[in-house]
């Protein structure tokens, strides 16, 4: 696999731009549009939250065609709990941008994100759609990038390639997201671009696996919002003999895939609201990876763990605490836990205050891992969360004023 | 019912002491110690978390001979994770209180709350003991509501009477928890004493459906602690005849025990770590008690619910986010949402900017309910959660520095 600049349009054949459109103040970018040259396969991954934003709900009807040729995304606004209006404002935005491209409205999905709520300004969306339109190019990747920012201090893009087939295959993706982080899935926005030529049933398969093992393992706060949204559109244009289910290219796309979900679900880690480190939850020895999944994620949505990360604390207790409510069926007296490989736990108990000074100088790196050995089984699950910091609760408290 | 002074010693027949015994820095208090003056029927529930404590380990022991006689309890060291070494030190603790007050060991029961993962002081500890023996005295209640405490700002203490049975019935009680407070059980130390005549299998019961709409109702942080224990112990001196389960004895004695949990419960809400104010989570309208009780906790521990609380934000769109990650089915077009009776939400759309500004008034109020009608059936829940302020985390990050 390579690394390539470019983002979305790094695949050949799709091109973006971003506009304000009078949703955010100030000006800044805040209408994003992604489109192919031609129509092609297109897959999905949704909200589980019950509260599905209206473009959840309209994507998920345009999904059951399969076919899609652009992707249109506006910030500052969530377009959710919007009722009728909400849905008849999003058909209408997709028709719209359908109608300036030349193509079905089906094929064209939408993403919102910002605040719940309040319905979309759309008069001015509607007067900047054919600036946005024209706007419309290779170059314009990062632009589309920034303008779907919301709380997010950096804009989070990948581009991958691999030969695949005989060809090369490029993936390229760009998301958003910073708060409402929390498995199934993280709260985020990511669109994602590919020139391979794949049966539209590969392509779903593929971002499903994908999502769970990227976007699924990643928590900033444990909330989960009602615009999630993973899109990933095809175009054909690497020349590929066709990826089907089960092929040896459809195992090499499924890699290049997943490892370009993990690049930008890493991206929102790091960038998590008030975030000031990244640790990695590994949990081992479990009964099964179900198990071991459930103990990973009270771990790593626990606001006492959070904040002895940001406090760079060796608090173990809170660790093990943790386990100890997860409702897992455990053996206290068996568990060990380490940091990055130095252990500091041993058959439930702690080794010491000199361990201690070691670990608490390894928390006070950007990046670490702890492992969790639950000594029962060969169940194992891994989990990035972030640390709880005063600029957490800043950003949060004063979200909208 | 009425309420008095003293605490745990107001019932008749109960003394209270602490002493600083070299656990926690400063010489501050940091042994309690409750005693009857005879022996009588304990009741008690204790923490679900599979990591238990040393003390709740050997409680849960001491529990299966249904008698009790005192109560120890120390601050700043938890003794857990301990090993088989802090189940010792626990129960040499009991062994020694009972050879100084004379009686069994197993009427002995212990607690510890503060740090998890050393082990206590036990030479200190052990030279402390005959003083505080020795301070025993109806006076002593409120030192040993203080000596419990450990990142809680207040003490908090109740006494309650009401004639059962013919007769002047008292329950007194005191508790510590500020962090690690959830639901199952809220992390906390709760002593209960009473001079009902009350037979053993009547007061387990009793202090079960007790804990169940109290402690188990209010939420802090979402983490439940592995020391949760609450303890009821009975003397019979009110000379009322014997309470009996089922009977209209039993039905008054458990509204003044239910009641005095619950005004320890909120004591501590209003103490919670970082807390500036208390909000009840009132849901109605679900299918039934248990979905209106998931989704009431699922607001009540939402970072980003209790964020908007700490920002007086009416930010109901993170309301309706918890709601719909439930994991209850509701109609997201059916949620009606109300702030002290003032309607916010109507069938999951807002109601606009001027009954929002309306809702920021009531949220600057210290306390406020606000109800969530999923309109399905006739499930009703309410829980009691606080706000998540920068405290929060200060407390948190720094709690063993």
């Amino acid at each position: 696999m390579t690394q390539r600049g470019n983002g979305v349009t790094a695949p050949q054949g799709f091109v973006a731009a971003a506009v304000h459109a009078g949703i955010k103040k100030n000006g800044v970018p805040d209408l994003a549009l992604i489109a192919s040259v031609h129509e092609g396969p297109i897959a999905g991954v949704f909200t589980r939250n019950r509260i599905a934003a209206a473009p959840v709900m309209l994507d998920r009807a345009h999904l059951r065609q399969k076919i899609g040729r652009g992707i249109l995304i506006n910030s500052g606004n969530a377009n959710a709990c919007t009722g009728a209006r909400g849905l008849a404002d999003a058909r209408e935005l997709a028709t719209l941008v359908a109608g300036q491209i030349g193509t079905a409205a089906q094929t064209i999905f939408v993403g919102s994100t910002g605040v719940i709520g309040q319905p979309l300004p759309m008069a001015s969306i509607r007067r900047a759609l054919p600036e946005l339109v024209k706007r419309l190019r290779r170059a314009g990747a990062q632009e589309a990038a920034r303008a779907i920012l919301t709380t997010d201090q950096k804009t989070k893009e990948i581009a991958l390639s691999a030969r695949i087939a005989g060809r090369t295959v490029t993936v390229g993706g760009m998301a958003k997201g910073s708060g409402m982080i929390h498995p199934d899935m993280a709260t985020l926005l990511a669109s994602l671009t590919t020139d391979a030529a794949i049966e539209q049933r590969a392509l779903q398969s593929a971002v499903r696996a994908a999502v769970t093992q990227s976007f699924n393992c990643i928590s900033v706060d444990g909330d989960t919002s009602t615009n999630d949204t993973v899109l990933c559109l095809a175009n054909a244009l690497a020349g590929n003999s066709l990826v089907r289910m089960g092929s040896t290219a459809f195992g090499a796309f499924q890699r290049l895939l997943t490892q370009a979900c993990m690049s930008l679900a890493m991206q929102i880690c790091r960038d998590g609201e008030g975030a000031t480190k990244v640790a990695q939850v590994v949990v081992t020895g479990a009964r099964t990876d179900a198990d071991a999944r459930q103990v990973a994620r009270t771990i790593a949505t626990s606001s006492l763990v959070k904040t002895a990360l940001f406090g760079e604390d060796p608090n173990w207790g809170r660790i093990l605490a943790a386990v100890g409510r997860s409702g897992v069926p455990i053996h206290p007296n068996k568990i060990c836990l380490a940091f990055e490989g130095i252990p500091i736990v041993k058959g439930g108990t702690g080794l010491g205050a000199s361990v201690e000074r070691r670990i608490a100088r390894i928390m006070r790196r950007k990046e670490f891992a702890f492992t969790v050995d639950l000594k029962q089984g060969s169940g194992t699950a891994r989990q990035w969360t972030t640390d709880l910091s005063y600029e957490y609760v800043r950003i949060n408290a004063s979200y909208r004023s």
